[in-house]
């Protein structure tokens, strides 16, 4: 048995008595029960996922996995796929938007390239770090997938092995003490990917869950549909087998986020999806492993057309509506400080009795004088 | 001339110079254009308000006025009018939702006492302050509103006076270096008060934007309506006359709020705004002064059914959207990091140029090996 076949069957149902434990402690707190909203739902599924009646959001990150897609030959981007490898320079240079939500919200960002074709500019190979921007860690299972219309874009070994490469990387993470991840990705074509596995994981036609992705106009819209059709008529990827389809149609990044949410999830430890690309993987990790998705975390819903059927075949409703479409995480990182408040209500805010405050209707003895 | 008089004409319309600057600066960033969404648009009301291309928010505070209502005479709220005071000694001890919150947002919480009705427990009487807790300023106005039911909740002296209260407390914060201010309250009844403020300034009927409160029950809400309607047939306040529907219907935290409102706007800081009764407040603060629906940020939508018509006159559009429906600032202090984030990326992220990454379509060359 690898790691993959056992995997599933270790990410169980939410820990229903730390869950009903979380509850009844929020109406406790000196607060009318229930005027937290959202957010004591969340502080109850925290609860529930790590299994603490408190538990506790003190040392988040955000991995963000970077890779290229051959699909990018049929022009479905507004960008040229150099910008894949730019970009990454650009994280670990400490420039990006989520090198700057990154530290807003106290969250190292860990870069990992699993298959960015070509070089990374004004990098050497290794690992790197800057103090200003994020770590990088090259695992390179490839340079970039190959054209999906062509052929496909991974053979099982390749999506296997990215799998195995996200995995390692959010299982170092945890060990390191983290207690929250998040996931991003960049890759240029990417949303093409994902949206051909969302096309099949969710049954809806490609038209429905393909948009505009950094930019595209409406013919250029219109032909990606079209590329996508294509490569869904040549490999007719079968949603009952998602490791083919996260293959014929995938992404290395995204099968590397498939293996860190996985991982995630059976550390007990809350993922925080950032938008449409890492909902697509998060369709494939369900279908490997019914137990995931509650224990994940929407942060937004993007811009893009098919996010909102991933969610909604997640069962998640996102945090934040903010028309984001960035990547990278940059949603993730917005919801974190949302989910830490959640952890430290929970954790910090005085009970009714501990700050002599009247409940509903009643009053009780004021405290003494301090 | 007083102040008031005068306020108004100061509050300009936003710095259109600043906008344009932040928006140019905004598409040389090393991310799609507009791939950020309502965060961008935020970064540019920053700049427009202070008049800055790279608006900073490295001090940001929260402003909590509190007082007592007479109206809680008739029944309308479900906790005791003594929840007012414990709630402001939980404040100044550390353990009420607004400090766990405030705390995670970087930002200091000060509450003012502007007319809490009785001794607030544990506490003598000037300004104390505790290391974990909220800074209590004590400028009681009053103890408590009269009942509107029954003759006009302040005279209008009372009222310029609370709001010369909040005018003090936020021009202090700002000249100690305070660069974006929450504002937020406490005060058992006033949802009722709100509710009352806003079917005047709004022209919808009183059971159009009267809800539950901290928790009232369908009979009991039909209850405060009913409260709600006597109370304005017997003031019959005219919309025109902002100041006199403040007296007749308002509260004395309330008036404070729309005088920190005003000062905030006339210093060029952003407001970040909680939820339905400081929305009251901004309605009765943009009636007297139409430059500041502009310099506002509304922080989320309340689960309070006024509230989205009050965002709607103020032409507001909330962040967040958690149900949430506590007040003390809790949703603007959640919105803080939003807010931040979008100062953030204006003044932090790379512009392609520096960062060597390549635009829509084009290729630039990328940067030297370091």
């Amino acid at each position: 048995m690898t790691w993959l076949d056992d995997v599933p069957a270790r990410i169980g149902p939410l820990d229903a008595t730390a869950t009903a434990a979380a509850a009844a402690r929020l109406d406790r707190l000196t607060k009318p029960p229930g005027s937290l909203g959202r957010l004591e739902a969340l502080a109850r599924q925290l609860a529930g996922i790590t299994g603490l009646e408190r538990p506790r959001v003190d040392h988040p990150a955000i991995v963000v996995f970077a890779a290229d897609h051959g699909v990018t030959a049929q022009g479905v981007s507004a960008y040229p796929s150099d910008v894949t490898a730019q970009m990454v320079a650009n994280f670990v240079g400490g420039g990006a938007a989520i090198n700057v939500l990154g530290r807003l919200a106290g969250a190292e960002v860990v870069v990992v390239d699993v298959g960015v074709a070509g070089p990374v500019p004004g990098l050497d190979t290794g690992t790197t770090s800057s103090p200003l921007g994020a770590r990088l860690v090259r695992t390179r299972v490839a340079d970039g997938t190959r054209d999906m219309t062509v052929e496909p874009a991974m053979t099982k070994a390749e999506a296997t092995t990215a799998i195995g490469v996200g995995r390692s990387a959010a299982s170092e993470l945890i060990g390191g003490g983290v207690d929250l991840l998040a996931v991003g990705e960049m890759g240029i074509g990417n949303t093409t990917a994902a949206s051909a596995l969302a096309a099949v994981m969710t049954g809806r036609p490609p038209a429905e869950v393909t948009g505009r992705g950094t930019g595209l106009d409406d013919p250029a819209v219109r032909h990606k549909v079209l590329v996508i059709e294509r490569a869904l008529d040549l490999h007719r990827p079968d949603p009952a087998d998602p490791l083919a389809v996260l293959a014929a149609v995938g992404g290395l990044e995204i099968a590397a986020l498939v293996g860190a949410i996985l991982a995630i999830a059976e550390a007990r430890v809350p993922v925080v999806l950032d938008g449409f690309i890492t909902g697509a993987a998060a369709l494939i990790a369900a279908a490997l492993a019914p137990g995931v998705p509650a224990r994940l975390i929407a942060s937004h819903t993007s811009a893009e057309p098919g996010h909102r059927f991933v969610l909604e075949q997640l069962g998640l409703r996102p945090l934040l509506d903010l028309e984001l479409r960035l990547g990278e995480g940059s949603g993730a990182a917005l919801a974190l400080p949302l989910v830490r408040a959640a952890a430290s209500i929970l954790a910090e805010m005085a009970t009714f009795d501990d700050a002599g405050v009247s409940g509903p209707q009643g009053a009780i003895e004021a405290p003494s004088v301090r």
